[in-house]
């Protein structure tokens, strides 16, 4: 496995492209070109049907908000990276593990020194501020591009609650953007200032935090846990909960899923293991949290996914900054064993995916290079469910009447809602090769016999075998591997 | 049809939400509940099956881009507004038909004056400046959200042309979020400072205008035109480009386009025109603009779509700022009949289409109020390709024995990846008319007979009738329905 061939590859086949590349690119942007749109939808689609099975809403919010949305969620004073500057070169750079006021600058070697604290979130004016323009309305005018996609589902959660009957335990999820206006990114797809979240946050009772109703589904599946102290391994999710190394049934069911909905779309596990955070690297809403770490050849362990339990903090930070009730009444035992009605603010479980890393992380895993005869084969071994295209249709030769059958039958399975691609350039091996780099699981050939009895060669992306099958059941063939 | 009825409707069932209302809401900012989000990504995926048909490819480009990219699109000089400020009470306003310096402030009364022009991009600031913050470093850092998503795809040009393997003309499409930072918006949904853009880009050789391999398929479609100067009224495509309303084939193609698009998703014909921007209202980058108009019963007509010929504009803008060559080699017939390689500069149609307008249009032109017994009936008469839940599964009544069976179908359907939602309480009645109010358009009823001869009931939102099937065929009805 090469780890530039990827990077390579993604560039030239239409995956990932440096944005505004024509000015010179700039650091933390990336665009996805035609294939890697695909790919990213394909995802993202896996993603909404897998938590719209467990009952959750969607639903869409703004990626602007006013300021004082921030002061509430306590990002506009937390949300913060320490800085350094170089005092020869006057680069700037995030504080982290090898850069720090007592290193040397990476750019010239110069000394460095502390810039202070910045705030991650790109702020921005919202309208002509009203009036003369002056401190106060200059401050309400402020505005910022939201650091995450969760305060739009607490800023609603009256009317989810409402949506839902006004009973606890729901989920609500959304996928969308979030910025994060990073002090020194490199050119990767690792630490973008614009990426895309998809995001669930779940509101349960907080006596209820150990007792998830389908806690039995996932508990004998078994997981790498590296937790703060303590050793790291594998522990099935219930003895990690009942050992108290995660700690509520609600957190150990979200972070089983987490690894489940991955491996469902082609993460390798042995590649994945969950970190919970130390208390220091701990986000300010968070009471506890655990990363899903991918292991990546090139850049280590990465985090794609965070579980965090955020406990009352976003509910309560905002009914008491918009003066709003943000309480719950519900059925509680009582000592005596009869039910009592109790206020209560709900307590959140969120998993947190950052898709980007997910996308890099499937193309990496997914990348190899093998030898077959005298050429290396390239080859994007994605799952069907995620491929960007379904299967390919070839003429064998660039001749009318195989070209015209060709296109027939393409169009046949497109009217079929099956995303397929033509294609009748080059020779036929160049094409297989072409299909093998964008991860096509199947390449459909016409040739003289399919003039003759209507059947087809299926050739399949990874063991390059091919079947003979009459065009009729050709869908079959795709559907079932779908 | 009542305006008030759909807001609030749209309000309480789920649709659409003020944002930030707990923090009193802010002018031009709009949330989708979930079952707006759900009408919402029907609509986007129906749009992206559509021109994906037509073979354009979807790519996925950034929302904050640097300031240069404005500079070369012509954005930061003329994307603006002008504007009048009360001297009394300092508010400000947009200049339109209704508020100008010669009228009296909306708001008090007072005499208003020109406050200039104003850029409508909220702009911001990427990164930490490097070097001193002087005002080169500062100027250097300059972002803005973008106004539309057009030009990430016009970035990208060339490796879109590559990827289209150097041949024109091929179409690209985004769908993602815009921003301008209107002067004074009302809090409705028409007038939005963040919303939804769907746009296809048309890459096209100039001298092949009027030749659009496909103008057949449309040419006979009638549409209603409001041209800049002669007389309105409905004309064939055909007609309407022979007679030079129309400027080419290739806007009248993409111009039917849309209508037929339009149509499908239930957006009424006879609430649609195709009005021709005055030269002094066309954007700065536009040769020549249509605009598909719905008719709104509390707005009055209202843009939808804009449907524009971007000439090379914006390609040969970018290739003298970036100093790029944007030049494409093609084919010419020459005057002796042989063909010549010329090299040209593309020249763009553009159908924008206006998602949150889209989608406020087709709630409004959806609603019906009824009088059904004594009971006034609301309905949301959605097509089946974009109704938010297809069919709703119920118990006739709230016993186990019903309950059970209703959840096992509510199952099996779910499984088939058909959205269906199960509701057990209340009365019978009210359910359906929930289901109406949503715009749901199938009812599955289990009763005492399904326990006998697994027979369901399903009643059709619109007539209200009733059939009664076995459960192995619902699929078939819904699907067919599909």
């Amino acid at each position: 496995m090469s780890r530039d061939g990827i990077a390579e590859l993604a560039r030239r086949r239409g995956f990932l492209w440096l944005s505004f590349e024509i000015y010179g690119g700039a650091a933390g942007f990336y665009d996805y070109g035609p294939l890697g749109a695909m790919l990213k939808r394909r995802v993202e689609e896996a993603w909404r049907n897998f938590y719209l099975k467990e009952g959750f809403y969607e639903i869409e919010t703004t990626n602007v908000a006013p300021g004082e949305i921030f002061e509430a969620s306590g990002h506009l004073e937390s949300f913060t990276d320490r800085a350094v500057v170089c005092k020869h070169c006057k680069s700037f750079f995030r504080v982290s593990e090898g850069v720090d006021v007592h290193e040397k600058c990476p750019e010239c070697g110069g000394e460095l020194e502390s810039a202070g604290e910045f705030n991650l979130m790109f702020q921005t004016r919202i309208g002509v501020p009203k009036g003369e323009r002056d401190e106060e309305a200059q401050k309400k005018s402020e505005g910022y591009l939201r650091p995450e996609t969760a305060q739009g589902i607490f800023l609603n959660f009256q009317r989810l609650l409402r949506f839902n009957r006004d009973k606890l335990p729901f989920g609500v999820i959304q996928i969308g953007k979030a910025y994060r206006n990073e002090i020194s990114p490199r050119k990767s797809l690792i630490r973008l200032r614009e990426f895309t979240m998809a995001e669930a946050e779940v509101f349960v009772v907080p006596g209820e935090k150990n007792d998830h109703p389908r806690f039995d589904e996932v508990k004998d599946r078994k997981l790498w846990f590296v937790p703060n102290d303590g050793e790291e391994g594998e522990k099935s999710v219930e003895e990690a909960v009942r050992s108290g190394i995660i700690a509520n049934e609600y957190l150990g069911y979200h972070i089983a899923k987490v690894e489940e909905f991955l491996e469902r779309i082609g993460i390798p596990q042995d590649k994945l293991r969950f970190r919970q955070h130390r208390q220091d690297e701990m986000a300010h809403y968070a009471r506890d949290c655990w990363d899903a770490e991918f292991f990546s050849d090139r850049y280590g362990w990465m985090e794609i996914v965070g579980v965090a339990d955020r406990g009352d903090y976003d509910l309560s930070s905002h009914a008491s900054h918009s003066n709003t009730d943000m309480g719950v009444h519900v059925q509680m035992q009582a000592r005596e064993g009869e039910a009592e009605k109790a206020k209560v603010i709900p307590h959140v479980i969120e998993p947190s995916y950052g898709i980007d890393r997910i996308i890099y992380a499937l193309l990496e895993s997914s990348f190899y290079e093998e030898q077959v005869g005298k050429e290396k084969r390239k080859v994007l071994r994605f799952k069907n469910e995620i491929a960007p295209i379904i299967a390919a249709v070839f003429p064998l030769l660039n001749r009318d009447e195989l070209k015209n059958k060709a296109r027939e039958v393409f169009q046949q399975l497109r009217n079929e809602s099956i995303f397929v691609e033509y294609d009748d350039s080059g020779s036929i091996g160049r094409r297989y090769r072409r299909q093998d780099e964008i991860g096509t699981p199947y390449c459909i050939t016409i040739d003289y016999e399919t003039l003759e009895d209507d059947t087809v060669t299926i050739r399949e992306r990874d063991t390059m075998k091919q079947v003979r099958v009459p065009i009729g059941e050709v869908k079959d063939v795709l559907v079932v591997a779908l």
